[in-house]
């Protein structure tokens, strides 16, 4: 399986009046560790994208187990888990400095050629980075 | 079933360069939605957490059917789907002008008192509120 | 001059863990009252841009007064203050439920053609139902 | 004078419908500036605050020059312009990778004693450490 490991900085910006990580902002954590998976596999999304095959997330579950923190320096693990026809899922946990696990996610995604907004096959880059990894 | 309807309008600061409200984003709408349906049930959620109570989620399910793009005026359907022990569940239906499903989820939130910090029952007075209306 | 006033309730998500409003959610508040104000005057900002008109921010000063709150419902009184050339500057004053201010602002925003992406004089029915009603 | 220089790269969910940074979310880049300089300095902004000393916001002023995009790495180069009294000044200079100006930002921070919520004296360690750097 093709797996990645970023480190994030909880911002201030981030946090809500419970002192927590406010729960909608893991998406964008999520985002960010996908999109550096990606170009750890030699794919720039935002080059993807340009070129007209954007990746819109189809569903995103998430468990929250323990909260995270302010300035907390957070560890998210990221594997895709399947590629099947036009879609991509990915896994995520994500660890706090004592390493607990505090959060686990998964997202569905789907390829679409913005041209027609059609669903489309896996760019065949990405399909060969990803299987000469698995 | 305890049910409630509001009517959010898409900010700019919500959208993204795919011109769609962020995936994230949506966490917030759900947010506001299942307060202001317990404010109809009488329950004022920040007189509940300064009073002790707390209700942080514990799992989220979407699943994203079709975008919502920039100054519509979305609908959020909140319906508590389950109350039992320590958690409660809501269910979020959201609908773009033309009344179309747009995103569906799912969220548990768990009793927490803030002083022991462990999960507590839920408060009487919204079980009764929530009873009289089932 | 041109005034308006919006209502608008502090969303969790918008708070930090001092129990504020996150400095830079201002802006998002800000966006929000300068759109319904210019909705007031006939410009509906979305076909504005989809027009080929945009109005980014070129500056913004905020000075903060005093902290809002989670669930307050604030008041932002928007004024257009000058309209020059290819300039129109908003002052906004935000107060809490005590009628305090708790933060005052101003933006400059610039008219942009986006097929030229050069700055472009303000749109005729905009200028017209500005001047009507000063 | 303190000065100090971070990388940040622009996530998706900081972006908007028109492909920019949205214009509010830059107040956070600065926090993130602030507090890494902050931290060179052997100051932990958490630390402060859990100590009873908060750092609130009291005016914030940007010029919008030109505007980020999705993935770019930005350059935030952040000065400490003044220490007087219970006020701290930062300023921030955003570049993008072709080291162009976007942006250009000062805020006024206000040291806060978080028992009393009055202003008061800078930290003693922290006017050493930014009196010994300049």
């Amino acid at each position: 399986m093709v797996k990645d490991e970023i480190k994030l900085r909880v911002r201030y910006a981030e946090t809500d009046r419970m002192g927590y990580v406010y729960y909608g902002n893991y998406a964008t954590y999520f985002e960010v560790a996908r999109v550096e998976l990606l170009r750890k596999l030699g794919i720039n999304y935002k080059d993807l994208e340009d070129g007209g095959i954007a990746l819109p997330v189809a569903d995103l579950t998430i468990k929250y187990l323990k909260p995270a923190f302010y300035d907390q320096l957070l560890t998210v693990r990221t594997t895709i888990t399947e590629v099947q026809g036009v879609r991509i899922k990915f896994l995520y946990d994500i660890f706090n400095e004592a390493e607990e696990l505090i959060n686990s996610a998964e997202t569905t995604l789907v390829f679409i050629n913005t041209s027609t907004n059609r669903p489309c096959a896996i760019p065949e880059d990405l399909r060969i980075a990803i299987h000469s990894r698995t």
